[in-house]
């Protein structure tokens, strides 16, 4: 069982490994980062960007939440950590790619195709429910299509990527770039049971990369 | 420069090696997550929890957003993506720490500092300021002791930290369970400039690891 | 610099992470080794079989001395360091494939080719001349073919691992388990300049791998 | 089970990561090596210096063998590959420290203490046999004191560190440079029932790092 001490062991060997190996890299991060790409991926612990995708300090910009989502525009004026690290990303560092990676065994997709937590308050299962409503949609798509069983769940964690890619173009300075050619967005799907990565196509479909 | 086609060759490799050699620890993943730490860190390329803390598959479940935040516990029903991975983290997997992790050159501190984005719209830095905004009690604090040079810069980043654990505490469930002895909330700040990490004790203090 | 507290260093790393996290193939190790492979190196520190092939603990039995030399079978009741190791591999571990790697910028091949060390006392330069002499057939070769320029220093280079080979299959037990299909002899060549493998076929040429 | 094609494997992820990543390094290492350590150790599978002590390309200059066995100084004009190697490390790279690393479960010291092959032919045990003949006195010390159990194959392994730096010192370069504390012996040991890595003290014993 790894804990925080463990954590602490491993960043004694970051430091006298990697971080030393990379000394020129690291004296550039000092600088400033430009990383090119964004990745919004789930919090699961098994879905690591930097380990499925082997990138260096650097290399991505992360956002991670639960399913991978990103919430349509809103100019409310509320706080939206998303579109922040979205708006940023794009406008301010001008990453040139944003890749949304969902994956097998989400524990959201579950929760948006189940509605296990529909009626719990919140602190237990209440945010989980609230936030995966911006699966509703795409939940009921994909009912009554597939109904609930193994074809409906791998359906619904896909529908966490097309629903986020969706909402990404809400945001007018997306698909302004997008138009521009200075912006691509990709989705992926990283099926947990195999280590198979999937990348979408144009349609919406996913194939084995 | 990395783009996307450099994650797939990052893929292919992760394929061949980190996957084939740990099949035992993919295996057992496939059968689900049972992480013990919780991290939550910064979107920044450079602050990758992952390679800062040697972590493994499967042993960190982690949120990253501008400026490794938490907002404050409300019930108000609406989608709050920190909260509904708190809450999943710590209600449903039951992990038994929490760490917040900040960094140097911050530019989602820089941005609460300085205000700079002030009077952008949403969707040209709006969305950062309104994010940020979790600081502005902190910002004035920092402000009101330090100015705005770079002993306020590194005391708001400090800042991000501390501001977030204190969000933390107002979730019923977790001082219920800091109570119980079933969960720990820790600090710390990765100085990129130097590459050292720092721990936070009790009184807020942070010194190197 | 590395010296040996840095490798002291490296040691605990590998102690708290490579070590820890392959556990179970470290316990099969415990139990005993059985590589497929064999692989004779040079003892350059820039040609580390485990780091170029990118192999684990246990999968290739390694002699490495300079300029991956294997003198011809000797029965005359000497002290042959590499005959031992290449008997013990082949007809004991009985290993499936025997791999010679040569390298660019390789000072024994660059030896032999001027026979810079001819007037060198043992000590001085004697040892590693009276080693390479195993090249000397080769050298001759080479440089009424090429003459002492840089085509030479490649050829001869590429002459290690075509003598050795050559020298390998003078022990009995080769060319027996090479007709039997229950040994293969591979020739690899390593650029050091840019970092390219190169595969030998059957004529004895070298390709990019 | 890893096969040639498996190494193939590993150098294309060699040169899509490390190479690439420690470009700068290799760049310097394309003008010369220049290592400060050379190790001398067994070639079985399981004992990969490079893995063991966590090294970089560049860093130690590498002799393996059977047992990690270095004959003594001989200017008989014979073929001595060790000697070679040893000479060419010392007085022309100028190596400032040598470390012999024993090992734990090694067939070398297994037939130096049971003589298993001392009736085999050349080709069928007979090499190794004539090789760990370097060992014959540690034998009959190790047999005198600790008969054949456990206790004896430890000490036999031990043995096989003592007695190479006792020919290490029989070479007239390694003394007059440890005089002038321009070069420094070291003996360790690593412990593949537990991965733990011992280091020897002036007085011949060993002690976990």
């Amino acid at each position: 069982m790894t804990h925080f001490n463990d954590l602490i062991d491993g960043y004694r060997r970051f430091r006298t490994a990697d971080y030393r190996r990379q000394h020129e890299r690291w004296a550039q991060l000092a600088e400033g980062q430009s990383p090119k790409v964004m990745v919004i991926a789930c919090s699961d612990s098994r879905v690591e960007p930097s380990q499925i995708f082997d990138t260096l300090p650097g290399e991505i910009f992360v956002v991670r939440n639960v399913a991978n989502l990103v919430p349509p525009f809103e100019s409310d004026g509320g706080r939206h950590g998303v579109s922040a690290a979205l708006e940023f990303a794009v406008t301010k560092l001008e990453v040139e790619e944003v890749v949304v990676l969902g994956h097998g065994m989400c524990g959201g997709a579950h929760a948006a195709l189940t509605e296990m937590f529909q009626d719990s308050p919140p602190g237990d299962g209440g945010f989980v429910h609230a936030w995966v409503s911006l699966l509703d949609e795409a939940r009921d798509r994909v009912k009554a299509k597939y109904g609930t069983g193994p074809a409906a769940t791998r359906e619904m964690e896909l529908e966490t990527v097309r629903t986020s890619i969706r909402n990404l173009r809400t945001f007018p300075f997306v698909p302004a770039r997008e138009t521009a050619g200075r912006l691509t967005i990709r989705g992926a799907y990283f099926a947990i049971s195999d280590g198979v990565l999937h990348l979408m196509d144009e349609d919406g479909d996913f194939r084995p990369a």
